[in-house]
């Protein structure tokens, strides 16, 4: 049911192959000086910098590098980049990226102005902030996170081996995010699949929970089916800007509060997956798909129903004289189906996962309630396990 | 296919039966003179008035009424409006009611500070307000329009026979809404089902045109069947909450702008049921109702693999064995069958609309292009003949 919410959503976005001019119409209403947040290079490679620098020039602004901010952004790396937003006394953070550097920036944005350390304050005690926080925009490269017009922002301690998500609120969210698919195209198809499942199982934590008739549920299908729908387009041909767009603006819209208004979401599979992404530091989209399929089976029977509507609005399984637990088991055969044709990790073990960090993997398994089922830790072992 | 586009819309949301709670947040943001916009006063009698006057007072406000906002605001009732809130220099203008307020208060906030006068500004010349824009807020007591999260204000000219919507920019959107789905549960049942209908129309007047696989096509078909389920129900028991909820949240993403990301539109539906209304001052919804088949039955053939969609994805219209054309003409007899299971109006006559009136109406519709087939006024003429 719905209950009492609220939605504020202030991002304003850019979408299209000439999405990045919108950049001269955002930067004047910023201070002079830009944090420029990018990854390995790859921007460097491709152009995008150089086109994305001259703007920055050309609009009078003060560059400040900070470059290498990796696929799962460390508690070290935040640090350094509080420093240079600091000693540079930044106007605007501008994140050039994938999620990774998005979450990065808005994890900055709320640490330059407070006394803290962030891991502690942020990821520890999960406060919220009080201090001024650093406007964030963005310019997407990867599609999948959704953390260009969300608050999320998830950071890596390799030392303490926890890798863990705060969602911020509306006030941490970019102020503006740029999506132009074709930057998306110079990924590596494994990469793009990553994206994808990423997508897909934000919506899939978001669909599962609570009953059955929520406006919310019927926007997750239509999502889902959008996203199922362009990925087998784009994993035959890449460069299908069609379907790369349509995947790209899914992206957002399965992880900006939208989907989960009047739901009760626990974000299991995250919490697994990110646990995985913790130890072997995987990709993040693979460590969801390599435990999702174990998770869903071990859930299927608290949630039946609603499995069954899965099954049926989602992947069209036909439910004529068949029990309700064979149409939601067809359902999640359907969806191994996909996963198995656009090519993501099935097991955590391709990942780098071996038996001895099972019990590791466990324990930093952060496990919430509202979904079908409150797991126990040994709930979440048995998942590992099935998940080798 | 999903082009160039920007998405912004800045609007806060309060959703669920003590979202009045929040209008205590959102009032210190704004001055101390508060413009109470209301319509026949229903609100009055359920008590709803008394609430916010005591929350207004509370907050140190300053009430001045603007009462008696008619179901279509005229411009002469906009001036007035603009009247008032020039006199007493408001600062905040609060509407209380449905579509038809939140338009009002919209197209007041454009006025006060401008000029011109608003109906050959906005309305006939469709310039965009250079003036400075007083703020909106909404309590929402009727789902259907949509305006409680859009720049869209539509004023009727009963001497010059038109009525008229003019979409404004993101500026120009409520600052916030306040959505509780048990005030519309004191409406009659005509009522609310005229706003299902126009939540129904506002999602097919952005699915009906270009291609097939844009996410904002599968969106549309969840929104579409969220509120065909909700109606059902809330036809047979009007007090049932959770089906008011969501269609109240429907109504909210029917018009919004999500939708139509990526998508050409005409409107014609509305083009041809507002000239129905500035004829008859017929319920907006109604009027929608009484053209829409026989528009939809004329354009199907220009997009027919769009109706053929519409038919097995929005009705579940089984396509095994049959021509495209079946399949879509079996779509719109479903809709057809839902439209008399709801009870709205199917024909302009029963609306009050006479054959004499038929040219003027034509005369008066605005045609646009972006659908699948730009009308000839003659084919309007023909739409309004099968409509009568």
């Amino acid at each position: 049911m719905l209950g009492n919410f609220s939605y504020h959503n202030p991002t304003k976005l850019y979408f299209g192959d000439e999405a990045l001019n919108y950049l001269n119409e955002e930067l004047p209403k910023y201070g002079k000086t830009v944090q420029l947040i990018y990854g390995g290079g790859s921007i460097k490679k491709n152009g995008l910098y150089d086109e994305i620098v001259a703007i920055l020039k050309d609009n009078g602004k003060t560059v400040v590098e900070d470059a290498g901010v990796m696929p799962n952004p460390t508690v070290e790396k935040l640090r350094e980049g509080v420093r240079i937003a600091r000693e540079n006394k930044v106007d605007l953070l501008l994140a050039v990226g994938g999620g990774s550097c998005c979450d990065y920036a808005k994890a900055v944005s709320v640490s330059v102005h407070c006394d803290e350390d962030p891991w502690d304050k942020y990821y520890i005690r999960f406060e919220e902030p009080e201090c001024e926080i650093v406007p964030v925009g963005c310019v997407l490269t990867m599609a999948g996170t959704g953390s260009e017009m969300n608050g999320g922002a998830v950071i890596t301690n390799h030392e303490q081996k926890l890798k863990i998500g705060h969602v911020f609120g509306d006030e941490v969210m970019p102020k503006f995010s740029i999506l132009n698919p074709k930057y998306t195209m110079s990924l590596p198809k494994r990469q793009m699949v990553a994206g994808v499942y990423d997508i897909f199982n934000h919506i899939c934590e978001q669909y599962f929970s609570g009953g059955d008739d929520n406006t919310s549920d019927y926007i997750a299908e239509a999502l889902m089916k959008s996203v199922i729908h362009s990925s087998l387009i784009a994993v035959e041909n890449p460069e299908d800007y069609e379907a790369r767009s349509n995947i790209m603006w899914t992206a957002t819209w399965a992880l900006n509060t939208l989907i989960s208004r009047g739901k009760t979401t626990d974000w299991m599979v995250h919490m697994i997956g990110q646990s995985v992404g913790a130890y072997t530091d995987a990709t993040h989209g693979m460590t969801l798909a390599a435990v999702s399929l174990p998770y869903y089976r071990m859930i299927m029977p608290y949630g039946l129903p609603k499995f069954k509507r899965f099954a049926t609005e989602v992947w069209g399984v036909c439910a004529d004289g068949k029990t309700d637990e064979q149409v939601a088991k067809e359902g999640l055969e359907a969806m191994e189906g996909w996963m198995k044709q656009i090519g993501v990790a099935l097991s955590i073990s391709e990942l780098g996962a071996t038996e001895d960090m099972l019990d590791g993997i466990a324990e930093g398994t952060i496990i919430l309630d509202g979904g079908y089922k409150t797991l126990t830790k040994d709930e979440v072992i048995q998942v590992l396990k099935e998940s080798m």
